[in-house]
């Protein structure tokens, strides 16, 4: 496996079928957020998935475990990402299943090109342009802000890549709810289903996960709260049941 | 007191500085819902409220009580309930403090010659226009559906009724939060806080409480979960305080 490694970088185990990814020893890691939005996505057998703003393919190597999908792609902007995701990809030999893409997700010509699909993921990135402190690394900044696209790109990237009555799997911050369910609308990906993530039962949420139709029917459910912690601070049940491991 | 009471009416105790609020026997009757939000409400000492949809008065009762403000007006649609919350006003010696107004909330005419107000309050039907079920009796079918006003007529006259970033706080069904967003975010109502009421820690919410600003800046607050119950069956601590009592 070392081979596919290179200097700066470090495996994880992924806990799912000896799966482990590739990513750099400083800079940009996997958080939690990931791995919630791919248990969140509902993927069918023969669904064509996008993940867009992919990063190190951290959602396409977990569908790939979590789902028969036969066809998962991933975009990502940032060559340095793109490198290390195929790398994980051939190292963990998915590459008849897993495809990493380099190109911009705002770029409307590119997104048009590709074959239509079932599902989109994104886990975007959080801050609002021009909110914030803006990291002084550039690939994490472009990680976590919101520099290269808005909000709006994505939804429009989304819309542009399903099908018919496709659907949108998407994990934000919660303050930014207001303007994703306008958002949604406005780009007629209707909100079908909403579910808060709260670190535990007495916080505010940190994240929300958020279902949208391409053209779907107004309806939205929202659903149980998900907790990450119990109240003695040990993992919930779910979150370890998301994991796919014991920890605490 | 029951000199205030007519036939086929009850009194119910508040448990609020010794307030009794007249309600039918059979028909509508207050529930959590107007609870919640007369909690929800950051009411300030010199604030004037006005609530939208009053019904019985059960929200002006519950502000008067918990609340300084020295002006809360009530408005209601239906003559039978208008008679009834006045009756309970007068009953509880609030007449001073508390109005009810005998309107219809599409009346712009009518909403724009009142005096502009602090904080709006609107405990709205629930049931969209055209879905579900009409029930048999009117007055409890104009209540619960929104068959004399729509969720947008609610926020119109919110904008219409509040001072420049005047707040308004509301309850309603989870299902209709994009609905309520986008309306609020349309008639620039800026989302502020929201917080999800869930029946308890593994159920699906039942009401979402929200706050909005008139041309409020854009940032919402999502606030942690409120739980009506325990995991035991019994009322959790922060429904026994809003209550004001030790009701399990």
């Amino acid at each position: 496996m070392m081979e596919y490694v290179n200097p700066g970088e470090t495996l994880e185990d992924l806990n799912r079928n000896g799966l482990t990814i590739i990513q750099k020893k400083k800079g940009f890691r996997f958080g939690v957020d990931a791995v919630l939005l791919s248990d969140f996505a509902k993927v069918r057998k023969k669904d064509r998935v996008l993940d867009l703003c992919t990063g190190t393919g951290i959602i396409p190597l977990l569908l790939s475990a979590k789902t028969e999908s036969p066809a998962i792609t991933g975009l990502e902007i940032q060559h340095e990402f793109v490198d290390m995701a195929r790398r994980s990809v051939l190292m963990n030999k998915l590459e008849n299943r897993v495809v990493i893409l380099e190109g911009d997700l705002c770029d409307e010509a590119l997104l048009k090109s590709l074959p239509k699909v079932d599902v989109v993921t994104v886990n975007p990135p959080y801050k609002k342009a021009a909110s914030g402190i803006i990291n002084e690394e550039d690939a994490l900044t472009l990680a976590r802000h919101e520099v290269a696209l808005t909000l709006e790109d994505v939804i429009r990237a989304a819309r542009i890549c399903l099908k018919d009555n496709g659907r949108l799997y998407l994990i934000h911050r919660p303050e930014r709810l207001a303007d994703l369910l306008t958002l949604m609308r406005q780009y007629r990906m209707e909100p079908k289903s909403l579910r808060m993530v709260y670190p535990h039962a007495k916080k505010a949420p940190s994240m929300v996960l958020v279902e949208g139709q391409r053209d779907g029917g107004a309806f939205l459910k929202v659903l149980p709260p998900l907790f990450v912690y119990d109240e003695d601070g040990s993992y919930s049940d779910e979150i370890r049941r998301i994991y796919g491991d014991d920890r605490r």
